[in-house]
């Protein structure tokens, strides 16, 4: 297990690839056909469950994670040591109540805890090991391939229909995906500050994240785990930018504003502020959990992502007919993806004649909100929940 | 001259150091106090005029360039190759009509285009030139030393009283500093599209551009200048971050939205968007341009200033008892230097019983709008200038 030190200096130090750990998982060997042409003559999800499956298998939800996030939706994660990433809303009585639910959260096609992706080993075309990672010769993917998978993995533990999809940003979009490919399987769905596509200023911000990777001598064309280095730097860069669309303008004022780190006043020296410490620190620690082919891998599928465009540039034509109930949720604060990202996906469901109800939650958070203490989103995801529940009789 | 070739894909070659080119010069061998402490023994201005000095030396008009800006305001620059910055409102019957006013623009104190900064020769206490550039050994400034060196520059035209001091963005500093430093010495003050201090999320944007150009390692700890070699990665990168929040979401999308390089849907295997070209042409012409250790004194600089901090936390106090009148702009779709910031400073103006007018101009062109054709802007910012000349009888 790896301790997290506060670095805030610069890395001049090479960081060891992160430790491999024995992660629960699926094996099928049978093809995944993806997006891009390619088939996946086998493949891997690694992932985890929490609360019990009841009889009439009525009660699973899937949870889909973020772009940095795993499958350790509520323990220990064995990487980092921290909680798991949604610990304050799952558990007993907590809005995904594992009393009544069954959870399930796997690590995404393309991620790099476990399930196949860069980091693991490259198979060839009748699914045999080749003794190096894929690194950039892994597919381009989408977040429909992402979901594809997942259903695999939900077939695989005997689940026809889930009784939720839910997830935040990325996950967010998955849950979306869910609902546009398998409507029968998904009995509600929860997209939560997302959007059904990329803005230009979000591609912007990824391509700002994959420019600084490229631009790491380390990563050396993607190549970087023949000499066991990892472009920490130009990785280190991208979660810094990433991070600060991650909070919002008065966040990052409230917790830092133009303090000092040791100093109370400018010495026009070497001085720090507070919210550079931050941010190096955030860079410096993500390195030793994230793989950087991953995070190319991933940033191109939200990117890429465009539900409208699979449905002859119409959103609500991917919902036409839908029994599925959503409910979709937005932050006043989340630049990321604002609440104009979640009204659009509203009026698509509108259109589609669906059932949908959507709540924008006030709060100076930003897009992080939706992993925060945030209780009127908590009680309103929770009641959701617990209503679609009782209508299913779990 | 350099010509700017699109150049999309990732800069691999090494970049040569730009040209030197003869700029106009006022060179001064009296010492230069900073704020840090440092004394320049002597110190250099590269500068441009325009239109006439009348003899009652009253129609001087200061304008600041911003960040990366210079002192070719309005006229061919000889390094790009391009128009002046503020081309469409410098000239004949333009706001900065160069029949009425003599207008004055000087590259900054720690700027690259020919004022002393890092990449000008290092001078020894007694003003002696050491054979090498100062490189990381330049001090750290502040915007207050930009505008010390810059009341050099105008006494040395022979000026006592400023018609104006106009300038955005840092720009809009320097002006902010120019009033509350040398208040006689500035009968109006056009502060545009910029704030009195950085927020956190400022500071936090720099701090990334800074952590891409320490990231590469041809910046060689800002030593590059040995070997010819200059951190253009790094600087790209700093250059594409610091893009995006120069645009609006709104005209990103409006511009660039999801459109394809060379294409009309994803095929997921070469796929650009051109919102990814855009940025990578951006980093890969300004790399040509500017100097990694400016743009490490200058942003540092931005984010050291806080106007307020100098006046006892008071902003009011900066401008108390002022004569000068103020014109304070901002553009609505700004999220660089958002209108809010404005507001907080004509909150301080009427504190101190300035006078003051505030116009928010209403754009989706984002920060960028202050160089860009806003014909309202242009007419309010002509309108103000006429007013104060013939106030004075200009």
């Amino acid at each position: 297990m790896l301790r997290h030190n506060a670095t805030p200096t610069a890395m001049s130090a090479p960081v060891a690839p992160f430790p491999q750990v024995d992660h629960q998982r699926a094996v099928f060997t049978d093809g995944l056909a993806l997006d891009c042409g390619v088939t996946l003559a086998g493949h891997t999800v690694a992932y985890r469950t929490y609360g019990k499956l009841n009889t009439a298998r009525s009660n699973a939800v899937l949870v889909c994670h973020a772009l940095t996030g795993d499958q350790y939706l509520a323990e220990t994660n064995p990487v980092t040591g921290k909680p798991g990433w949604w610990d304050n809303i799952v558990g007993p009585d907590r809005p995904l109540d594992t009393n009544r639910y069954f959870l399930i959260c796997a690590n995404v096609l393309g991620g790099c805890m476990g399930s196949t992706g860069p980091r693991e080993e490259m198979t060839d075309a009748e699914g045999h090991g080749m003794g190096r990672p894929w690194g950039t010769d892994f597919p381009n993917i989408t977040v429909r391939d992402m979901v594809r998978q997942q259903k695999r993995l939900v077939e695989h533990l005997g689940i026809d229909r889930l009784l939720a999809v839910v997830g935040g940003s990325l996950g967010g979009m998955q849950a979306l995906q869910w609902a546009a490919c398998y409507p029968e399987s998904v009995f509600a769905c929860v997209p939560i500050a997302t959007a059904a596509q990329h803005s230009a200023q979000n591609i912007a911000f990824d391509e700002v994240g994959r420019a600084a990777i490229h631009a790491d001598p380390d990563y050396r064309g993607g190549r970087y785990w023949e000499d066991g280095r990892v472009p920490a730097q130009g990785l280190s860069v991208a979660r810094m930018v990433a991070h600060i669309t991650y909070l919002s303008e008065e966040a990052l004022q409230r917790k830092f504003g133009r303090k000092l780190r040791g100093a109370q006043t400018l010495t026009l020296l070497e001085d720090v502020f507070e919210v550079q410490s931050y941010l190096r620190y955030q860079g410096s620690t993500f390195v030793r959990r994230f793989d950087a082919n991953s995070y190319l891998t991933i940033t191109r599928a939200t990117d890429y992502l465009d539900i409208a465009a699979e449905h002859e540039g119409s959103l609500a034509r991917a919902f036409a007919g839908t029994a599925t109930r959503f409910f979709v949720a937005s932050f006043s604060s989340d630049w990321l993806y604002p609440t104009s990202e979640s009204r659009h996906i509203v009026r698509a469901l509108n259109a589609a004649a669906a059932n949908v109800s959507f709540v924008e939650f006030p709060t100076d958070k930003g897009h992080d909100a939706f992993l925060l203490e945030e209780p009127e989103f908590h009680r309103a995801l929770g009641g959701f929940l617990a209503g679609c529940a009782a209508r299913l009789g779990v």
